[in-house]
């Protein structure tokens, strides 16, 4: 984590932190986000044999809830007073969505990503007001081509691993607590583990006796394993279609997930895209794979979600039109 | 409307209703229907020169706004007492919609299709408890096959031309009202024009100097041309992709709309899936394209909402996923 900017201020970035620093954050980029709606759809809970509350982050601005992260950070940036261009590397959400973050608070902003990136990827950092750096598509290519921007001055803001991303992400789940009462259980999707750690630290804060779950693809399941583990493991074989899932879960990330979140449940592929037609059939709308993670999560272990009250976090919806995993 | 039950209680199937009969109207559906969001996306608005507020009816339960007026049709004949089976030809939303009223308050539903419906309209109406009654594709073979169904006792429930639907529909724009202090102008698409006539008295009744404007494609634009004769045309030659907007206006929503809607306004059919992509970009929703009317009277008619704060109803978001007429 050295390589992003620290905050001395008030928590520092490696601290874990709790619900003030949430509901702080909140404040701080309510203007900026959207409060995104909650849906239930009885014919759905009847199939599934729970009540079931889609937190729609699909319909978050960028559509995703990275741009809750990204706004935080942005923000926080502004409030210790360090100015300047920001910069990361990303091939999917969290690029999007700090181009709109810091375009909107009038910072430039760069993107590393590499030349394989996918075409509506490419315009919607553009639509968003990034400039883009292209570089081959290797990690290694990606991680150069942001430190040469930090070298030129750029402030590299991370996808996960920072208590400001981790707080901004978490803001999902305080609204979720206020948009619907006396949950069970809160489910979420696990990646690289920056929504589901400001998830557990808000819902056990704000909702009296939840139970945190987090779903993970059985091709990504490094954070499963890692608990498992009793650490964390820095290789896993990945193979997922959730393209948002397919990160090692965060050093602070995973810290707090072993110590806030009370199970990581593994669903299948087939499970993940019948997941997303079920929804796209209840809701019409379409979930990106990632997201479909918790859906699945419930039909594959039913026995933990039976007759409770589930607030499930959609976490995106930037799905591949032309490429539509399952049979509408 | 003879064919149709009549209301002596309160107000005739065929007198025109006011704020209070749709308020009652949004009592009797309040706990069946989905309370809809409405969502703002400022890049978005920059583009088309307004402040936009789009009130999310494709994400109303079966996926489109007709649920209010089916459901508030079903309930008023509990009311009045009138038992029995109830039944519709459709081969689109209506059907669907009225499926998921009938079985939710218990009764059957009867639903004439057309032999060459798409696939996933049967599945929806199926899925939401309707049984199907195949027919010929010809306006006569539907309507004969209806007729039959009456003549066996079921209650024919319209689509659009009947005080109850017009009800029903006018609830969008009392929670719009809500949601969205200060509007300017209501926007909604105009097929058969229930959801135009129910929105305008709502509007009208709610919401302080507001203009009521109807969105139709030009190739459909039979009310506009209506309003132009000063009387309802029951002929007009029909050429458009918005298949939800294919009928020809109701007598009595016509009578509603010459009294209540300031004007509607023509649209092209590029217009239409211009808009579809623009709403897929910017808000990662999949709207049908008699939603997306609505976006493009704003792209193709700019003068008219420039600058002002513009509520516009997105009717619904049954798209088929297999033939998207845009380029994502």
């Amino acid at each position: 984590m050295g390589q992003y900017y620290m905050l001395m201020d008030k928590v520092s970035a490696e601290q874990i932190p709790g619900i003030a620093d949430i509901l702080a954050a909140r404040r701080r980029i309510n203007s900026d986000i959207r409060s995104t709606p909650v849906l239930s759809e009885p014919l759905l809970n009847d199939l599934l044999g729970c009540e079931l509350w889609l937190k729609c982050e699909n319909l978050q601005r960028t559509g995703a809830f990275k741009f809750r992260g990204a706004s935080n950070a942005i923000a926080r940036l502004g409030e210790i007073g360090l100015d300047g261009d920001v910069a990361t590397h990303s091939s999917g959400n969290h690029g999007a969505a700090l181009a709109l973050a810091a375009t909107s608070h009038k910072r430039h902003c760069w993107i590393v990503m590499p030349t394989n990136s996918v075409k509506p990827k490419i315009e919607a950092v553009r639509r968003n007001g990034g400039e883009i750096v292209f570089c081959k598509p290797t990690q290694q290519d990606r991680e150069n081509g942001l430190a040469e921007l930090v070298t030129r001055g750029c402030i590299p803001i991370p996808p996960y691993d920072h208590v400001d991303i981790i707080c901004g992400q978490g803001t999902a789940t305080v609204e979720l607590a206020e948009q619907c009462r006396d949950l069970d259980i809160v489910l979420t999707p696990v990646g690289g583990g920056g929504l589901i750690s400001g998830s557990a630290i808000a819902a056990r804060a704000l909702i009296p006796s939840v139970a945190v779950i987090g779903a993970e693809p059985a091709g990504a399941a490094d954070t499963a394993f890692s608990l498992q583990q009793g650490k964390r493991v820095e290789q896993f074989p990945i193979e997922t279609i959730a393209d948002g899932l397919r990160a090692i879960v965060g050093v602070l990330n995973f810290k707090i997930i072993q110590e806030n979140v009370d199970k990581v449940l593994t669903v299948s592929e087939t499970g993940i895209t019948d997941a997303m037609a079920l929804v796209w059939r209840h809701f019409r709308m379409l979930i990106e794979p990632s997201s479909a993670t918790v859906i699945a999560a419930i039909v594959e272990h039913r026995d933990v979600f039976e007759g409770r009250r589930v607030g499930a976090i959609i976490s995106g919806g930037n799905v591949d039109l032309e490429q539509l995993p399952f049979k509408p």
